[in-house]
């Protein structure tokens, strides 16, 4: 039943690489069945066993741009070696307009871009324990050298003065820890009283 | 673990007379151990069977004059026939403190004035899912007159008109969802990133 606005919650989740944000993510949508991962496009190539509209939207690089100049795209970067990376707005919109909620694991920089775009969007950052966990996490994952985990953390370190822009920060002690907090967010951003004064007005002072 | 913010959540929660609110915050209380409900303190002689510091801190009306004076109460109110009843501050203080939550169960000017003196109070607002409801809700209880319920039901509707002030409004659909949308916003309130940038400047950025 729903019972106040109709509309779902737009959430981004950032943090450092390596701190457990996609492990969450997939924690929270299969708790809750109303929250879906958004499905980012790119311009690279499928690899082997990727499926077009479940682990990208595959896109050629002429297709990608014409997405961004008819801005059909919540956020987007290109990547150093020459690749788009992006979050169409089509699906997002339609699932928050059923009143499913959506969540886009995406870095500071296209936060900030999908802020500007939904400014209703609800901002989540995740952080490690402690910084010595993140260095165990990055270490642990065993597919960087040692200049990439080097690089890695100091890039975390700059990442973390930008948490501040953020409405929530999130420990990722456990992954259930985190997932559930996660959860409590958007239950608890469904019950704002912005989001909730049209279904007063209609249902409650107007008899 | 105190993995972030140490200090508890102080919320208040208003809404309409036979609304719930009651109901809902107990049903809070035996799902989180860590939230309290606070206890008022009223100028009324004892009836029967309440214990002093359990339903509340009965006080000589000199004595509540006295607590006025020193500031110790964080809201309190002179109804018509004479009484006071208000908030004493020590031990919900005492409670966020020790990390403990609490919830103060009062109405929207006692809310006010504790938003006042601690503007970090987390206001909430229960609502019926409809006007018929509440009225419903009112006649069940068999207590009250019909010139009473009118009274109220009146009364509610200015109320109503006050929600918008609140944080976040809860419709009081079941008890069980009240209950569990007051829980993830406690939930979500210690994640919020004020109360967390401590934690992080002394966690993680400085290891």
């Amino acid at each position: 039943m729903r019972t106040t606005d109709s509309r779902g919650v737009l959430m981004v989740v950032s943090g450092p690489a390596g701190v457990g944000k996609g492990t969450i993510c997939d924690e929270v949508a299969r708790m809750m069945p109303d929250v879906f991962l958004s499905v980012s496009a790119t311009s690279r190539p499928p690899r082997k066993g990727e499926i077009d509209g479940v682990h990208y939207f595959f896109k050629t690089t002429s297709e990608f741009e014409e997405m961004i100049k008819n801005g059909e795209l919540l956020e987007y970067n290109r990547y150093v070696n020459g690749n788009y990376y992006g979050t169409p707005a089509a699906p997002c919109d339609e699932h928050i307009k059923n009143g499913d909620s959506v969540i886009l694991e995406i870095d500071v920089e296209g936060g900030r871009q999908v802020k500007q775009k939904r400014p209703r969007t609800v901002m989540v950052f995740v952080v490690p324990p402690t910084f010595c966990e993140l260095e165990r996490r990055l270490r642990g994952r065993k597919t960087e050298t040692e200049e990439d985990i080097l690089s890695r953390l100091e890039r975390a370190k700059v990442e973390f003065n930008l948490a501040s822009d953020y409405d929530y920060i999130v420990v990722n002690d456990t992954v259930e820890n985190a997932a559930e907090k996660i959860k409590a967010i958007i239950e608890a951003e469904k019950c704002k009283t912005l989001r909730c004064l049209d279904f007063i007005c209609r249902h409650i002072t107007d008899e």
